[in-house]
């Protein structure tokens, strides 16, 4: 099957960094790329023109939710996920791994799938690799994901050996499901914080035809460094591979710039929604947490460096008193402003790459962004 | 003082319609117009370029809520309510007369004010006339209200008399508080659904020098044949007057071409923003509740015959599906339809009244909205 994407990139002189672009069926990703997250087909409080404005390409919606509700089989009569949420660029769907293990109630794994309960109405489900694709395909995303076996990576080894080694058999379960050929599928390396597992998993997962490579089973936990060693040995293990690579639910500021110099090229993740609907937004300043009083009284933009609708409009003051209000439009501009200022980093961080000024951008938004100012102001 | 607004309109063929335009310091409103309401200084979910687009000339937000949070003090040295929601358009603030009888709690009523407690905190607090002026001030609204004394009509004579005789002493100390040149201030006719009261009262609050003329104290459980008989008596008395005429609380579709027909300029209500919240969204052909299943399934817009954003780029199948993973879009959708269609509706009543088709336009909305099609579908 002639791979339904194509991805081409340059080497950078920013260690393993690649500056690269992903074709798909719906259109083209500058990488490395930052993709929204769209858990029920919508990036919560936003259109599809505010994600464009926001400067997304790309967008992520889940598998799992969306098979629960409304239906995928719904989703396809009604034209697909594309036409359904009114977004005509590029989809990837998660296989909903990740989300069974973290959400689904009273799972049972055997060697076949998964059985869990509804997080909704606690309904009895079934998915197995071969309806993880079923689903993805009828939901018709750009690139569908392996149905993978998440485990905690602090469990004893063994634990963790036999989820990736499930991950492996169900990977090659996925590719023979698959149907149709303007999907693109992404294998999933999964194996803890365990070097030889991870460097095991990365070459048993690259060896399969995949059209992308996904880094799976991070950014649940660990610690910092138990994250960049895991990059390292990935990045190590796929060095003279050439297909797009996504580190999956990664992240805030500074992992960006630790997973782009171990050739990252995708990332997803809920956070810079989840914390703006809290009142936490990111600036070129730093975090702020909104709900804190002081900000009530202060008449400038939430980011004096940020163009987005909140900070051209409003201040500081009004989106406060917004949070204290509980008004919808405080989660609304949050997340505006929070994604904007990330679709931007990503920019500048491609920038950087381009023109060899990585090091201090990095060192800019560490300054920010970095351990001994990581409190929230 | 000269007023700081004026209004000039010309009689129109049906009844005693006007069609007029209202000048003030922040800009013109074609009449009749609906303002949508801002409670808390945001039409809920929505942005001022939203309201701009769904069509909104004016609108208006609460002395009371603004006063309890974020405090109007603060408003006004963030620069006033324009510059703090971000609305450079006409604003009217109501007098908190309201809400201080419809959320306030454990109030109590002397010749002076009301003592009540807030309903955020239980805190006490104090309203008066002079204070209700005093807030609006601060606020820096286009247009102020007198703080009035509602009372339910159907409470016994004696009860609806008093009240209305103290909102007549209370619009009088509102005159003598004002000091602002830049902020018109509009008494409130009261007097329930009492006929001589409601002409006693027309008569005495006409009889002040105010702005505009209100009528308060409808849209609060009586029955539409008695509302339509308050705005008959209300316009017999006021037949001579050339200053716009406010029919606060008012309305739902059909409620427009009632009162239009009776003299009203002005309209404000929750009723549009508030029934979207819940899933009701107001067409071309009639009510739609997309709560009910069957639109789950239905890939056409919300209105075929409306240009919003959310009838441009979603289905109904898309926006049902929003309403039951209460997602915050739905909120927002469906609240930038309603006003879109609420809108457009004053706007037709406009062209229609300019041009002597307001009984054929009234007949399509009644076909949709009448007694027989009430039901939501």
């Amino acid at each position: 099957m002639t791979s339904p994407i194509s991805f081409t990139f340059r080497a950078t002189t920013t260690g393993q960094a690649r500056l690269g672009t992903l074709s798909t069926p719906h259109g083209v990703v500058d990488t490395p790329q930052f993709m929204p997250v769209g858990t029920q087909a919508t990036v919560k409080s936003l259109t599809p023109g505010d994600l464009r404005t926001a400067g997304a390409q790309m967008i992520l919606a889940n598998t799992y939710h969306l098979s629960l509700r409304p239906g995928h089989e719904r989703i396809a009569r009604l034209g697909g996920l594309h036409r359904f949420m009114g977004w005509d660029g590029p989809i990837l769907t998660d296989s909903g791994g990740f989300q069974v293990f973290s959400l689904g109630h009273l799972r049972q794994v055997d060697e076949e799938g998964v059985t869990f309960t509804s997080h909704l109405d606690g309904s009895p489900q079934r998915l197995t690799p071969e309806r993880a694709i079923e689903i993805q395909e009828a939901l018709g995303s750009d690139v569908a994901m392996a149905f993978d076996q998440l485990v905690d990576p602090a469990l004893p080894g063994p634990a963790v050996r036999e989820a990736m080694e499930r991950t492996h058999r169900w990977a090659a379960r996925c590719l023979a499901a698959r149907t149709r050929d303007d999907q693109a599928l992404f294998g999933i390396i999964q194996g803890g914080v365990d070097e030889r597992l991870r460097r095991h998993s990365a070459a048993a997962i690259a060896a399969l035809p995949f059209d992308g490579l996904a880094i799976g089973g991070l950014s649940v936990g660990e610690s910092k460094a138990d994250m960049t060693r895991t990059l390292d040995v990935v990045a190590d293990a796929l060095a003279d591979d050439v297909r797009v690579r996504y580190l999956m639910g990664v992240g805030s500021p500074l992992d960006f710039f630790d997973a782009v110099e171990r050739g990252v090229d995708l990332f997803d993740c809920v956070l810079p929604t989840r914390v703006a609907r809290n009142g936490q937004l990111w600036t070129s300043e730093g975090k702020l947490n909104l709900r804190n009083a002081r900000f009530l009284d202060e008449a400038g933009p939430i980011d004096p460096a940020c163009g987005c609708e909140a900070c051209r409009n409003h201040s500081r003051a009004y989106v406060a008193h917004l949070f204290r209000a509980e008004e919808l439009l405080a989660y609304r501009l949050a997340s505006l402003h929070n994604l904007t200022y990330t679709l931007t980093l990503m920019r500048q961080i491609r920038s950087a790459l381009a023109d060899g000024s990585f090091a201090s951008v990095r060192e800019g938004v560490t300054a920010h962004y970095g351990d001994r100012r990581d409190g929230v102001r």
